[in-house]
């Protein structure tokens, strides 16, 4: 039997402690552990819940405890969890993780700790909730050179910009409906300004690359200045918005960036609407492939915290790690990457040599909205385009426009 | 060094020489393996090509080369396939294949001789081509018990059928457009009778449920009766038509089927279109999940079969094998499997009422076709859709409907 701790009994501890019980015999058949929860530390207790006689309000318990091989940090934040997981893995206790932040940060020293230790540090469902991504890149997508990883990280941002094209309403007014009904937090920040979504990217662009991508290089724009204006024009170029979490490689350069995209109908991301997530990765052989799911959900992302604790529970003595540089993958500068731009501008469609003659050539986008209009530009680098907006009265907003293999 | 010999230099056979050779040092960068090619068997000789003087025409030279570690086994067909796996595992080599008739038919028996001989068998480029799906189950859906698989398997029939729709096309027209262009093969009975794709379904199904499903047991349709018309009634219904290879359990009870099906909008598999194949898996805890990516194709083919022997690799002395019971699972028969079904009927709508004294309430599909009508029925069984069938006259067809969580 292998001895388990779960730290913190919210909505992902509750989950994985459902996974590991309801799904034990199937788990013992198909994989071979006996996986059994012996502690859950949370702070309050469960009075009534079968998992009260297991709770307990003191770590030292769970560290101190020989029998625990394997423990599960799933209370989010950078501390206590930081501290506890160095403890774990110190004591030679294998962690499985979701909590993006903390990998994110420092997850390349808990790697090595765990590597000093023979122990495992695993993280699935960090990235993607319960879609099997990490684990693909490390063991599937090991005879390819990957190029390009681009996501649909955010459950949140997703369904409030799929909410918007449907049914054309406001940011605004979605986001209260959606903190109404549980799929964004009081506190969205995190969610709507991208920052979640830049996490992930930089953890699934480490494994990629082999090299430590440090998230706070990651240019980051959120999808808050995204109107109802913007789905008009989308509709009328058949396309969607997507916020997408974007990194590729050319040779030894790496480039990143998360930002609200036009995606085209042919695009494997167009039809993943919705709390639904999915990562779209290029390899040098294996072209497109694509890995979609429920990207948070209490189930979903317990499956993959569960999965985890199998591995684990598989490797104890040897452990299993991923292989990332600790050295800091240099970003490319965003300003040298090329895309083409949708921009809208005040004025009427008459007005559009003006533009081309900053921008050169630009196709004109007709949505009928009242005082404004929209074009599309050439393909050109983000510092040109900036170039030529700055030379430019009455610009009201601007949208990338993702073109599969975006250059560095 | 792991040395390798490759069996067979026909598409897929040069594509593994070209991975592992193009990919050599970012293999051994992110997996830590020193993979060479030492051997390549084949009848022919390939002069002026880099690889002629590492080709052989004699098996034993590479079965009794005790430096080889690692034997890929891209020939196809049973034999000799079958032979010189055995061969090689019973000499504890390890066995990496794309072979899907071979694992079909022999992976059980093959499995137990490479756990025996403490070597793999490996089989991730049978089913999919490039996309990761056989390793996810093995090793990421763990934790899960899957309910559901339905699989767009077969990149020709997928072709083929996009193709009938963007273009309303016959069959026939774009079956020899398919042939032209390398597509479909000369005799392309295996593809378009839904026989590779109930292959690949058997092997994934084994996987998932954990015991031997035979492809001999599975009821499978191919595409060849689908006409333009079908495809005017699917446009009416806004839904598109595929080649779905599906099972699904419900407790002890296994079906599988492959036929093709109406499939909705809102599925995730309505999009992939043209040589694209991808894998719809449904878990307990997972919910849904889906892989997507090029099903055929010499290099990602060769990079999933490149990706097994970094696997092998890795695990030589120990080896690695799936867990699958041999023991027969027993397919629940297809007659008592329960879904909606599109028929097609001479004469016009005005006749309606005939059908729904038969069928029960149906619903009118009104696609403007000459001298027929079509209707969609409620839910039933197979069965009790054949008992009304064949009390209906001038039936011209029937699609079946996809529904997810179809039931057993």
């Amino acid at each position: 039997m292998t001895e388990i701790a779960v730290l913190g009994y919210g909505t992902v501890g509750s989950g994985v402690v459902k996974v590991i019980e309801t799904n034990h015999d199937s788990i013992l058949a198909k994989a071979g552990v006996d996986l059994h929860v012996k502690y859950v530390l949370d702070l309050r207790d469960f009075p009534g819940d079968p998992i009260q006689e297991r709770i307990v309000h003191d770590y030292d318990t769970i560290v101190n405890d020989p029998e625990i091989a394997v423990v599960v940090e799933v209370m989010g934040g950078t501390e206590p969890a930081f501290t506890f997981s160095k403890r774990a893995l110190a004591a030679g206790k294998s962690i499985c993780t979701s909590n993006k932040e903390l990998v994110a940060r420092h997850g390349t020293e808990l790697q090595e700790l765990a590597r000093q230790n023979h122990a495992s540090y695993l993280f699935e469902a960090s990235c993607g909730g319960g879609i099997p991504i990490i684990r693909p890149l490390r063991t599937s997508l090991t005879a390819d050179v990957i190029d390009e990883i681009t996501g649909i990280l955010n459950g949140t941002t997703n369904y409030i910009l799929s909410k918007m094209i449907d049914e054309g309403l406001e940011f605004d007014d979605v986001l209260k409906d959606a903190q109404q009904k549980g799929y964004a937090e009081r506190n969205p920040e995190a969610d709507v300004e991208g920052h979640d979504a830049c996490r992930k990217i930089a953890i699934l662009s480490s494994l990629a690359y082999g090299k430590r991508v440090d998230f706070t290089d990651i240019y980051t724009e959120g999808i808050t200045r995204i109107t109802s204006a913007d789905i008009r024009y989308a509709r009328a170029m058949k396309k969607t918005i997507k916020l997408l979490a974007y990194s590729g490689r050319k040779g030894d350069q790496v480039t990143a960036m998360v930002a609200p995209y036009l995606v085209d109908r042919e695009d494997p991301l167009y039809g993943v609407s919705g709390v639904f997530n999915a990562i779209f990765v290029h390899g040098n052989m294996l072209g497109d492939a694509m890995f979609y799911g429920q990207g948070a959900g209490r189930e979903a992302t317990a499956s993959a915290v569960a999965a985890d604790v199998v591995e684990a529970a598989r490797a104890l003595g040897t452990g299993v790690v991923s292989e990332w540089d600790p050295e800091k993958q240099v970003l490319t500068d965003v300003s040298s990457t090329r895309k083409a731009f949708f921009v809208r501008v005040q004025g009427d469609a008459s007005q559009i040599a003006k533009m081309e003659a900053v921008f050169g050539p630009v196709s004109l986008v007709e949505a009928g909205v009242d005082g404004e209009y929209g074009f599309t530009t050439r393909v050109m680098t983000e510092a040109e385009y900036q170039a030529c907006a700055s030379q430019t009265e009455g610009i009201l907003g601007m949208i990338r426009i993702r073109e599969k293999g975006e250059a560095c």
